[in-house]
């Protein structure tokens, strides 16, 4: 069966909007902290983690890297909470997204991070595994810890692959 | 009035332990995700937003460099929120901290992060500005998104200068 290909795109606020907050500091900070020699980017991200029990909590993934052409048929989402990843180096990674399409994964979006950028899924957003580009990469990752099923996955038929 | 020093100690989790968390992936992953390709170092901060109405936020500092020798006078502290911080590129930051000695801070220390490692401060645990050593750098930072009154500055009388 033919793979189908997904262009990336570049990750911007406004293009990933609908899957959540990318994690940036864009423009002027929004106070002057520290003696004048900090500034802070302020309350960036929509956390969201139901009414289940959950709380937030600090993890850290450490992932292979995912160099394209980049294939995949898995997709997750995770239904009790958003779930928000920042990478500890300026090397892009992959921010693979999709609508929801009744209950599965619609057509996938790929976006390309640019230095020091993150993103914050949104709760019950689709999205792919984690995927640095170019070498081997650890995350700050902050999610939803506690009880409850907050796992779905969804397996295409056949691969997308993800090209420059 | 002459400076007071301290010396830089390796930021180690035992020896920061009554401060607060160090955030590292150290040893072996808690769990292996995404096909195998992904370690999940899980649930590493005492994350702590009192029961003020408060919640947990992602924000980004972006801080002019501090390098050594490093004089201060001023230390601070969150009497409702732990406040973590991690470190978008590898360059070691300065994690100054005290105990509590009646309301104010008591001897500060001083700890050097190694490449990939953040911290989280423990409610209430005074602490210097944050200060990457080498450039001016980004963080990402977790903490208390709500109202009430979440800072307390406290100047010492003479500084303290912090030496390699």
């Amino acid at each position: 069966m033919q793979a189908r290909q997904i262009t990336l795109e570049p990750l911007t606020q406004e293009a990933f909007q609908p899957f959540g907050d990318v994690l940036e500091a864009a423009g002027d900070p929004d106070m002057i902290i520290n003696e004048g020699k900090c500034g802070r980017f302020h309350d960036l991200a929509r956390l969201d983690y139901a009414d289940e029990g959950g709380r937030a909590g600090i993890n850290i993934f450490r992932s292979e890297a995912r160099p394209l052409p980049y294939s995949f048929q898995l997709m997750e989402r995770h239904p009790l909470g958003s779930q928000a990843f920042m990478p500890m180096s300026a090397d892009p990674f992959l921010v693979i997204v999709a609508p929801d399409a009744g209950d599965k994964p619609g057509l996938p979006r790929a976006f390309k991070s640019k230095p020091f950028q993150g993103v914050n899924y949104l709760r019950g957003t689709w999205h792919g595994v984690l995927a640095p580009l170019v070498d081997a990469a650890e995350f700050l990752v902050v999610d939803r810890i506690g009880g409850g099923d907050n796992l779905e996955e969804f397996v295409f038929d056949a691969p997308y692959t993800v090209i420059a």
